[in-house]
């Protein structure tokens, strides 16, 4: 027998393996002290505790609503809190919302996350193409790879992705024979992890006016990765893509509680056009058989409350002063050292920051050295990038101001900036090498 | 543009497509009034409102547990919860059980679905083979298809699989060149669906030998899947797969507190060996970056508090007046109908039940119309064989006692022996054709 035990895992085990995730989050885990401002987490002192306790003893005082709630749901997902989400993605939406929305369309998932994936397994075959922005969520790259399809980065400025940019790969891709196989194209419309932007309404419009024309073979669909939508701190709210589905039948939203929410809780929806409803769920009906009836319940009590809009208010509140804080050190401590760029975002949990271009901030470069023995964790941007592109952002990172409180949020930039104003004064000396017994001491104990 | 839009979806959306579970219940959904021997639900009126009531408010009152409970878990699942599994799983296997068990094997899953589905997809590429039961778990055989494997019936008796028959099948698969494809046996060794049987010691020492022997080219894995463990009513328990598992790398035990406790909380386990951790977890980050954490620490609270373990007693009582209501009915009505047998399970929620040759009791039989025209369903039990074999079991039924009261059992079984009885009057006759206008009617105003 071939004692190497991994040849009998699938193709799709040998996809998977290595995430660049679990490695941050293993060294985050190694090493509590840290300051991480790597993690999308959600403050854990804004966790709505007094909001879920009041909702589950309410659902549980029902004995009608207890039993239903510890039983199997459907795989579509609990009818009230279905009804509830369209109502309220309808409302945001205002005048220019979508008023022929059927409540069949809209699915409930274990977080959004899950419903990425269905749609990953339900659209994409080996070798099968998404189009993305250039940097994008680095776990949807994941999920894309997971399934052995490809992620090809369009070009991307700061209002996210360039209809022309767009155009021009489609039109690359065709005359290299692979446009039949791209399946969609993924965008984060609001306030995008890694970057912070907002597609403005005129490029929503813009997009799938390109994905419609280029749309010859089959449909390309548009997936909207609405997860920050609620954390907005500044401005007014801009209509969702589908407002702008022509036809109704290439956007699909996905959304989640867990932002917004709780991540514990781990609710997230979709609203799909028609035709994906049924493939979707046969995927789920095999994957799970149906998400957490109970967690569904308890959301649609809160959402019924009044519970879920006083604590999104809240936490508008708090992560409002969180970014400024965030700003004010970025302005203070990195504002002082030379070419380090970063942008104001509106909303969203993070910040996204461009170095100098002869630093690497990437795994294997000195500044993510730096930065531990600091005693602070930032995600390399270069995981946001599609692998085709790599390596691609080697000197940006991406910064969150979610998990931290106001103090760690000052500590830890002020610790990046020590980090980041000694990798630049080794990158105009000579190189002296690693200094491998430093850093793993470092890790035990650190500053 | 081509119109059909199904042309963009990929072969696992086509594997996917047809589920037939997901049409038994959009008949049992269609009609309410029908009485359901076909769901392998629990019963509403055992569901542990009070349990989880009390957990909730023991959780929630602690702030540092409540806020852990709303954040996200890890991947690989609560801590705390995975060491209470192990423990009471080694406690009931007794002086047999494997002390060997390392706290980083046992991770947590939605549900013991998602578990098998994670397996599928780290063990199988599209062509691989699971040998499995004749019957076996119905929703196991379309996780195999959705992942474009083949399931394989091996000779089957009333203590399941007989090891002289997977070695037969073994042989067979050599010749035909496609052992290497064979990654797992698949086995519920408790009070297995739809039979009811359990997997007495000496076969499963027997199994174990055989897939030793044969694994020649890799490991060949046993998953055993033990949902029905805890729902023992007569007799003394058996120790687990992995107790005869000679160097402890073949097993994979799956488990759930669906069946147990709640399937609206949906928290199921596994332990895997050592080297399926891994690349299990890197699927399920890609699937869903870990399962809710409310969930898993409100089953640590229960489990913590003996309320799981209170709970199980209740249910054994239950269930065992439930499964002595359908065997009594079984005796005095389908007792007088010729040659049909049914077994008598220990445990579990299932009877199984084989009519005469000539009765066809699937979709398109007249049997499954005549059922619902009386107001009642049952599972065809075609569905639980692997598809290779079909049509096989094409006169046999999956009924459950889990759903119904006594009452509803007695006059469920009422129905079906009314049913069968005009089914086996009309297969003595010349047929007549069917009479879709009169069942159309039946399933809108049933009796």
């Amino acid at each position: 027998m071939d004692k190497d035990v991994t040849s009998c895992f699938s193709q799709r085990a040998r996809w998977a393996a290595g995430q660049p995730i679990s490695e941050l989050m293993a060294q985050a885990l190694a090493n509590p002290e840290l300051i991480s401002l790597a993690a999308g987490f959600v403050d854990s002192s804004t966790l709505p505790c007094d909001e879920v306790r009041r909702a589950v003893e309410k659902l549980m005082a029902d004995p009608h609503q207890a039993r239903a709630a510890l039983q199997y749901g459907t795989t579509h997902g609990d009818r009230k809190l279905r009804e509830l989400i369209l109502a309220q993605w309808q409302a945001a939406d205002g005048n220019l919302a979508r008023t022929d929305l059927d409540l069949e369309q809209v699915i409930l998932t274990a977080g959004s996350n899950q419903l990425l994936h269905l749609l990953a397994d339900t659209l994409l075959d080996p070798g099968d193409i998404v189009l993305t922005a250039r940097p994008t969520y680095l776990v949807f790259l994941g999920i894309v790879r997971n399934v052995g399809a490809r992620a090809i980065g369009v070009p991307t400025d700061e209002d996210g992705p360039i209809p022309e940019g767009v155009e021009q790969t489609l039109k690359e891709l065709e005359q290299s024979g692979w446009l039949p196989r791209v399946k969609a194209l993924y965008l984060v419309p609001y306030f995008n992890n890694p970057c912070g932007a907002t597609v403005p309404q005129q490029r929503r419009v813009a997009l799938l006016d390109v994905l419609a024309r280029w749309s010859r073979h089959h449909l390309i669909y548009l997936i909207a990765d609405n997860a920050y939508r609620e954390l907005r701190y500044e401005g007014p709210d801009i209509a969702s893509m589908s407002c702008f589905d022509q036809e109704g039948d290439r956007v699909i939203e996905t959304g989640t509680f867990s932002k917004s929410f709780s991540p514990g809780v781990r609710v997230g929806w979709g609203i799909l056009p028609s035709a994906l409803v049924r493939p979707v769920l046969d995927q789920k009906g095999n994957v799970d058989f149906g998400s957490p009836h109970f967690a569904q319940k308890l959301m649609a009590q809160v959402l019924q409350d009044g519970g879920y809009q006083r604590h999104v208010k809240m936490l508008q509140a708090t992560y409002q002063e969180k970014l400024h804080a965030m700003l004010q050190a970025a302005e203070q401590h990195l504002g002082k050292l030379p070419n380090i760029k970063w942008r104001h975002p509106r909303g969203g949990l993070y910040l996204w920051v461009e170095l100098p271009e002869q630093v690497d901030t990437g795994p294997g470069g000195r500044l993510l050295q730096e930065a531990l023995l600091e005693g602070v964790l930032y995600v390399p941007g270069q995981y946001c990038f599609p692998a085709d592109q790599r390596p691609e952002g080697t000197n940006t990172m991406r910064l969150s101001f979610g998990v931290q409180s106001i103090d760690g949020i000052q500590s830890g930039m002020a610790k990046l900036a020590r980090a980041i104003s000694r990798t630049l004064a080794a990158c105009s000396t000579p190189s002296r090498g690693q200094e491998p017994s430093r850093l793993a001491s470092a890790r035990l104990a650190p500053q």
